[in-house]
């Protein structure tokens, strides 16, 4: 049993931020039952790319979750939706604000129904503001949060990060919120709600952009590779493959000097820290030559020996081969009663006594709609059926 | 009251993954007592820019903590950590596994002393597997990992994410497994370890590339600032700066070639997406051009008002102006008594009833050094006068 075992979640999400939220809750034994759209789902079920008519995409992030198919357009798939609420911890929703509300559902008339209720919603823009009605993506909040504005090379334009870091870092927050109300919850018997804006998380997550930009008053822009205050601490070409070394600290600059067979860790352009860095445009070429005298697992393995942090710039298909990967078990294989076998992240989060666990692999549409109705609504199969004529479920 | 503010941590983290999971934590009303290296502090206490003095780096990452100097390679530092450690519910470290071992103060020991503690650990790569003793920096991390083989322009090369997310996915992680561990508590009485990697964090976060990769065996390339499979969904040039457009559906789509006075809604080449991304070439400069008719905020007004999701690619300048991000209180400013006022992100977990709160700027190196050891250990003036002739404090 995972260590949320006894929490029940309600989720009303669909494609990334809000899915990825209780992705992780369920992989830590929440039970969560997923309120799908009767007909077509998720509308990530529609993006490929597919295995025997799953998506690959749905399935990578609906891992451990249970799929009740309702209409939330019908009283009757309201009314069932009011009943689940009696028994459960958490309702999370990732619809445009407004849009529970007019479904009925809204946080206020739920938390009248279970007082006890956590209400997690995340959403673009977040419940209030002037922006909060207005639709959002990943894209446009990268690019208004300002993390595209400092990602990217040198000169060159600003870049999206390749993976939808908009919506995942909400979904994040949108479970440490989620939790934190549960312990609350614990002294207070009290729910509450919890709102989440991924705008909000890109500006959470920009380091010290802001502080830095307050203090300097110079703007950050895209710095490529390169670390800005650290030299050297980038990627290299080699005979291979580029590899990226980290030489934190005066140290460790003198060990590497050593390595790469360079005479020149005492120069006193390049003997300390901000010296390399006011250098940085003549050491640059000095290093790069040498490194390109070995291949990229040579240079590894001499760095590894005498503790210089480095690495391979690694392609999907050599980090799902790495074996400190495989060794923490973050990439598994869930086998679909329908699309068969496929490979995920596995679970970042190592608990020594109550581990999460990789349970059940992403349900097929309504999998579940009959069992949770039976166990939490006490429907007979003639009722069950009578729903589903009615296209209610 | 926040929300934790029964909660107590000791708090060993230096620079910015451990750091920041104990912000979040401090945010949201727990009690941080920050465990700093006497004499020098954490490391990040170095890094620049500073104003008057004080590292705006730092001062961005540890408000709402306390600071407690401490020496704890001497046995009555070690002391005081123990007497420390049965009074709090949380500890948390972010050394290279085994460093806390070799201070005595592993988990095995401290569990010892309170079997009710949550232990918990970032670090680059785990503490177990092959490279658990490597060290790593998150540029390391983040090309080991695989954001950077799918983050850049089209056939350009990876790219560093510009924050370091290799850190900050880990701190997210690492409060989520803190939390966790906090309500299994609730019901077992036992605390437990929690083991969080940054590569696993960075695997974790790979979004649909590792389960894509699966099923076509395409190695998942940078696709530059446009969407993988959405048309059109990618920064534009205007008169003048360029807008971020995400037409995300059909529907989207026609109002969008209305409103840019384009009359190819229908054409078969791009009536629906999937002929738009076969035809990407051929309809990015029909776009393009239109869209260079206009400034980017009549564009802005334009879009908005009809719904289409779009919006500037702010930097940090004008992310701190923004005024939605004014309006969900992300930028705060807090008055350190040594820096002055310093403008930072706020909070981005809203809760209802028992919001988080910034209470205090980052503290000055063991500022709360005396009033912690006489409110935990009962010490005398005297008793701590010696500590700190003896330079254990």
């Amino acid at each position: 049993m995972g260590p949320l075992h006894d929490i029940k979640v309600l989720d009303f999400t669909r494609v990334l931020a809000g899915p990825y939220a209780t992705m992780i809750l369920g992989d830590l034994g929440a039970e969560i039952i997923k309120i799908e759209q009767q007909g077509s789902g998720d509308d990530s079920r529609a993006y490929g790319p597919y295995l025997k008519g799953e998506s690959a995409y749905f399935m990578s992030l609906n891992r451990n979750k249970q799929s009740l198919t309702l209409n939330l357009k019908t009283s009757e798939g309201i009314d069932i939706v009011n009943k689940l609420v009696e028994q459960v911890d958490v309702v999370v929703e990732n619809f445009r604000p407004g849009t529970m509300e007019k479904l009925g559902i809204g946080y206020d008339k739920l938390k009248e129904i279970n007082p006890r209720l956590i209400y997690a919603s995340t959403s673009g823009y977040g419940q209030t503001g002037p922006y909060s009605h207005r639709p959002a993506y990943d894209a446009v909040v990268q690019a208004l949060g300002g993390i595209m504005s400092i990602t990217g090379q040198p000169g060159g334009q600003p870049t999206r990060v390749g993976s939808s870091v908009g919506d995942i870092t909400a979904g994040l927050f949108c479970a440490i919120g989620i939790l934190t109300a549960l312990h609350e919850r614990n002294q207070s018997g009290e729910g509450q709600m919890v709102d989440v804006a991924m705008l909000d998380c890109q500006v959470a997550i920009l380091e010290n952009a802001i502080s830095r930009y307050g203090v300097t008053g110079e703007i950050p822009r895209p710095v490529g590779n390169r670390h800005p205050s650290i030299v050297p601490f980038e990627p290299f070409d080699t005979q291979t493959s580029p590899i990226m070394v980290a030489v934190g600290n005066d140290h460790l600059w003198k060990i590497f000097c050593d390595l790469i067979n360079l005479d020149i860790a005492e120069d006193p352009r390049f003997a300390v820290n901000p010296k390399r860095n006011e250098n940085y445009l003549a050491l640059r070429p000095i290093i790069a030559n040498r490194l390109k005298e070995k291949t990229s697992e040579e240079w590894q393995t001499i760095f590894d020996k005498a503790g210089i942090p480095n690495g391979p710039i690694n392609s999907v298909d050599k980090v799902v081969q790495n074996e400190q990967v495989l060794a923490r078990e973050m990439i598994v294989e869930l086998d679909h009663p329908v699309a068969g076998k496929m490979r995920m992240p596995g679970i970042p989060i190592k608990l020594s006594r109550t581990p999460g666990e990789l349970k059940d692999p992403a349900p097929v549409l309504g999998e579940d709609t009959d069992s949770l109705l039976k166990k939490y609504l006490k429907l007979s199969d003639e009722k069950i059926e009578e729903l589903r004529i009615n296209r209610v479920i």
